[in-house]
């Protein structure tokens, strides 16, 4: 019944653009493919943007058409992610790798240490981060089996108490996704840059979400931060903590106030996710987008599973559906992995399937299929994978 | 003889921009105009960066054409700076205002103080974030006297050892310029915002520059830093002091051996600078831009010093060439100047001269006339005072 419930509502879609054939398909990791429709709709007003005479990029952050543009988008965020007005939006610059530094500094406290959940390269870089402004302690990690899959909630070392817990539920580099939401009894931050807006999850049971635009929702440059009132209460006494001192402008409570406008923000990546917000609206929200996202990875993982040339090394329940890394095993006695990915790697440019070369800390291959890849991208990019097997036999 | 030199190279001029006669003219004071040519030749590459088949902003900062993008953008500005290779330039975020607290972190030592010009709002909020991150004194101010004018040389409080020494040649706001570069016995820093690529000055006789982009260089959000190697060395001291922690992302020394790819830059904001460079270049440089520059303050200056409604009150030596602010006096019994300021400005906007009002601090009026500002604007905008001012007589 289900599955028949899914179907049709992949059928029935009205996502054009889900249909339509593009010419190239990029799968990289960030910065990524933007949705068709959005870059043509940019490129159209770039120069005079709603018959002003001026581009966007030209227009005071403080006038009066910015400032609608800059409210919708916060409105059209938190309308997707169904959060109420005790979360605030921020837009904000330097990446997710500021917040691994900001989230310390504004939501450490001083006599309980914060706990991270270390799966990944990500997830372990906030971690160091963190150390270097509040305690620390790891309260749960996979590195030792090679971040194959994440803790499970009962493994989780929760019995002292934490300022907040903080973990990546997307691994963009492993292509390791949590399958729950970790139940803690302090906030709960997370790093979403490459997962936000891809699952119709609960975004309530989180007290902060943080994420950098360049993979799901915009151009890079811009890093969006959603918080509850709770925690821009306590970032603004952390400004004033005698012996630790934070840049003003990497005050959430600053910015908040300031809605996001302490100095210049990075108008023209608001601007952008903005029309990424309606477009997602107007496909029908995250459940209709995740339909198709799961449709994607599972017909990608199918086929890697199924093939005797690609393997993808992670637990079946926690493989990411925005993050696709796999390796080419080499059957040859003439041909080495390296010249083998290399020739593959080729092939797929050839066939106009672009930015497949897996992170340089992890080699092989990684296919990126965030919201704005296509149906007809993973279609494409399974075909090539059968023919190129095909080729090697 | 300097006059007729002057005059023939404005009239000789390859600049035909500077004879187009454009739509509207935006003397918006950041983000502001960019160079019509830059827009409509990213605008024709928007979707199709290079015949790569995506956008620029869809492009893997670490793939080799945006690789290219990005050191072309960092030799052009060096070219044009006429800078060596004992410089770095980096591309960073977060405006110049999270530079405030980041020279503070990086440059300042712990048994000197730094020394600051306060010359109006932008480097006094400069010194005021310095002193939460190391010991700051005024060596300088003229506030008192309402910033008018700068401080001279002489009167600069140079008597005591500084560990560096920070001021604004351009306030963007007051619009009050350094008709001199301080000599000082220690580094010298300046926030060139508003300033920067607008004159031919010795950039050598800085060890750092900074600046917003928004002004003179692309869309906000980047945030260019140009820096010597020995302040890099410094920089890379004060990663490891126990008492200051500085994220990461914002120590000097870490971005320049990451070529500013720590973590993903903004992408578009230096390709789009990287334009605005070539566009430079390609004019003749920063005395060819100079030339102009010069021209279209003088026109605007003597303009207001004939006229019986506007005046600036700015020491003649000390007014901008970017920024130039003006009020307009109210003779009438009948009406106030809130009234007349407000009339001024929808009859400007009725003219397709826009974003006239002045900062909100100092109300008035301000036109920002930077680089992509042509000479045919300010024509235009002097046209449209007389007309003004013929009509409230």
């Amino acid at each position: 019944m289900f599955y028949f419930f899914t179907q049709n509502k992949l059928t029935q879609t009205k996502y054009i653009f889900y249909k339509e054939v593009i010419m190239v398909y990029n799968f990289c990791a960030g910065p990524a493919m933007l949705p068709e429709a959005v870059l043509k709709e940019v490129q159209s007003e770039l120069t005079n943007y709603s018959q002003c005479g001026a581009s966007i990029m030209e227009l005071s952050h403080r006038s009066e058409i910015f400032d609608k543009v800059c409210r919708e988008a916060k409105i059209n965020l938190k309308k997707l992610m169904k959060l109420d007005d005790s979360y605030d939006v921020l837009f904000l610059q330097g990446g997710a790798s500021l917040q691994f530094s900001a989230v310390a500094m504004n939501l450490g406290l001083d006599d309980l240490p914060a706990g991270y959940i270390n799966t990944g390269i990500w997830s372990k870089k906030a971690l160091k981060e963190a150390k270097r402004f509040t305690d620390v302690v790891e309260i749960g990690s996979t590195e030792a089996s090679g971040y194959k899959n994440v803790p499970k909630q009962n493994e989780l070392n929760l019995s002292e108490p934490l300022s907040y817990v903080h973990y990546a539920p997307n691994e963009t580099i492993g292509g390791l996704e949590f399958d729950y939401i970790p139940e803690v009894d302090c906030p709960l931050i997370a790093d979403m840059s490459s997962t936000i807006l891809s699952q119709d999850i609960d975004f309530s049971k989180f007290d902060m979400i943080y994420a950098g635009a360049q993979k799901n929702i915009g151009p890079a440059g811009l890093t969006i931060v959603v918080i509850k009132d709770t925690l821009l209460a306590r970032s603004k006494l952390a400004l004033n903590k005698e012996h630790q001192t934070m840049p003003m402008l990497m005050n959430y409570s600053v910015q908040s106030e300031h809605d996001s406008m302490y100095n210049t923000p990075p108008t023209f990546g608001i601007y952008l996710a903005g029309k990424v917000f309606e477009w997602l609206l107007d496909l029908g929200g995250i459940s209709a987008i995740e339909l198709v996202n799961q449709e994607k990875a599972k017909r990608l993982y199918s086929y890697l599973d199924e093939s005797q040339l690609y393997s993808n090394p992670i637990a079946h329940a926690n493989r990411s559906i925005m993050n696709i890394p796999f390796v080419l095993q080499c059957k040859s006695d003439t041909e080495q992995t390296a010249e083998l990915n290399s020739r593959f790697l080729k092939a797929a440019e050839e066939h106009n399937l672009l930015n497949l070369k897996g992170h340089r800390s992890l080699g092989g291959m990684r296919a990126s299929i965030y919201n704005a890849m296509p149906l007809s991208g993973v279609d494409a990019l399974i075909n090539f994978l059968k023919a190129f097997e095909q080729s090697t036999i």
